[in-house]
């Protein structure tokens, strides 16, 4: 193991967060970071970053130009991500410089989802039925264990349903396993869930927690498209969730925003989808709903800052703008509630360009699409 | 008169709006921008500007360098200023090449003090009284009208407080008039107000109008430390605020967010203290407080879009950290609310360096100093 350089105290105002990753967290890390007087510096491997929009400096370099990334780290005072696929000789590499979090071994457990659930099992947390079925033996094995209906995922960099299939029947396992490419897999229990919920929470550098209200989540065609606050969660649920949250992050010795998505099944039960190891989409609603945004909160962590304030001052509905959608933005703009656009120059077809909050309005009384 | 270009349609996201001034105010206009997908181009004659840590683009120069100037408005789609005393000749220059608001008549009557309250006094809007004071004679008239206790201001330049002489007997004048080193002089009447309250409203480039509820402000030495919300204005008085600066914003074709300054007298009539063409610091708490804030609304009205609801969805107070006080950035981190640092690298004794706000929280209940 290489030496982990660890914040040793708070990063004054001026001071400056890199962050390695340009997309719409990373503008909106920036953003919140400006707001407390820190300077940003972004790495992205793409031209037209939209976050390269907002900060003091940034660096155009493939993510495994270890001449850019320690020239980064030298500039930094300290070193974040705004997505977890980050591979693991890049964080080994920048956390010799300087301190950068969430950890590689956060990064390591999101990445890999059999990694993923089996920690989270070994916590004594709830997840779907999972075991590994990288050959077609083992998925037939796994599938006689966990039955039908199932899913076959790839263990790494899925997202927004990329790398998925599902197993009705066993006959399905052949070309679902063909479909990933011979990518090694997991094959999943299928959740039959009343909702979907997640909770966003945060742990500082100092072992502090804070947990925002869990939202409801809706998904369209494996997207986010809505998360209320509060949603179909009871309290008890929502204690539930948090408590769920900060086990994982004391277990990771975790500093950040994180985010666990769940299920609700329908007698109740969370069982835990997935770990994003970074402010996530289910939580953009805190930069209106609280006076600390989990933006805030995650540059508030890994800058060494206390935590802030996460609670919450009015009730909040949160939906994406996908796609074609982001064309319409002038009538978006003529709406009420409070509109976000990523400065992404190109539209794509399930690409996330922008979100709408609405504050102290009940769920599905507006909405995007 | 020079040609001046008018915006033909909005602009779209990907747009930029070029933003003169890169201080505080141009940082949180920067920041807005960024959240409707817009990108900036900040100009400013310092070298350290904190809105240059967070444009897409920024440029220093003197605000008379007219080549600077020049790629300054061919770079941008659109034009603002977050300071009122931008040299005439540089306004008109930008709004040959590009649209650029608000208006160089709004700036003009907002930079001269008699000019503003006899504009005022034209739309049939109460002010103190007031007359010129350039010459010892002229002040004597002036004070033989007015009468004790009376203020001697220069004209232009002034604030926090700067450029002014309390005038309490008819022998004050002359060290008065000196203390101004000849700069053209204003006497005005010293109004015995209950409170001090604002306005903060916008027009949009399609003459509609918004304004948000006026805040009762509290100055200490002359610079604003707290805007609370609502404040001692009636319902009745809060109308007439509104009114006041939609005639004035009328009356002056503005496009843009201004502020106007208001003492509320004992027996509750409303009187126009100033006119600030821009953002204002007693508006800052409707990032907290509004869907879209002052700095949104700006930006919105600048480039062509439609105005945003102003409605305010909490109680709140915002407090100034002034000077010294930044230095306690962690313990201010360590509280409730809201924290904003501006990126200033120096702290200078009154100088601005952030603000808090706090909301659903009766006046008082917090404060920074």
């Amino acid at each position: 193991m290489t030496n982990i350089c660890r914040l040793l105290e708070p990063i004054p105002p001026g001071g400056t967060i890199g962050i390695l990753g340009g997309g719409q967290l990373g503008r909106m890390l920036a953003l919140a970071a400006a707001r407390l007087g820190l300077k940003t510096h972004v790495y992205s491997d793409e031209a037209d970053a939209p976050a390269f929009q907002v900060c003091a400096v940034h660096t155009q370099a493939a993510y495994d130009d270890s001449n850019a990334l320690r020239a980064f780290a030298t500039s930094c005072d300290a070193i974040t991500f705004e997505f977890e696929n980050v591979p693991s000789a890049t964080v080994a590499l920048l956390a010799r410089t300087k301190a950068a979090n969430p950890n590689a071994r956060a990064l390591e457990v999101a990445q890999e989802r059999f990694a993923e659930k089996t920690f989270v099992k070994e916590l004594g947390i709830g997840t779907a039925e999972f075991a590994r079925a990288d050959t077609l033996e083992e998925a037939r094995k796994a599938f006689g264990t966990i039955g039908a209906p199932s899913i076959l995922k790839t263990r790494r960099m899925g997202y927004d349903g990329k790398g998925q299939a599902e197993v009705a029947r066993i006959e399905d396992l052949e070309p679902a396993l063909a479909s990933l490419n011979g990518a090694p897999a997991i094959l999943e229990s299928f959740v039959e869930f009343a909702f979907e919920a997640s909770v966003v929470a945060a742990r500082g550098a100092d072992g502090s927690f804070a947990a925002y209200d869990p939202p409801e989540n809706l998904h369209a065609n494996h997207i986010l498209r809505r998360s209320t606050v509060p949603g179909r969660l009871n309290a008890t649920q929502a204690k539930i969730a948090c408590g769920i949250a900060r086990t994982i992050a004391e277990a990771l010795d975790y500093v950040g925003v994180l985010c666990v998505e769940l299920f609700v099944a329908n007698d109740g039960a969370l069982l835990v989808n997935e770990i994003a190891p970074r402010v996530h989409n289910s939580g953009h609603w805190t930069l209106e709903a609280c006076a600390v945004s989990q933006f805030e909160q995650h540059i508030r962590a890994v800058a060494g800052w206390p935590l802030g304030d996460p609670s919450r001052h009015a009730d909040v509905v949160m939906e994406n703008i996908i796609g074609e959608e982001a064309r319409d933005w002038l009538a978006l703009a003529s709406r009420q509630g409070a509109l976000h656009l990523y400065g992404k120059t190109e539209i794509r077809a399930g690409r996330k360009m922008g979100h709408m909050t609405w504050l102290s309005l009940k769920s599905g009384a507006q909405s995007v699409g």
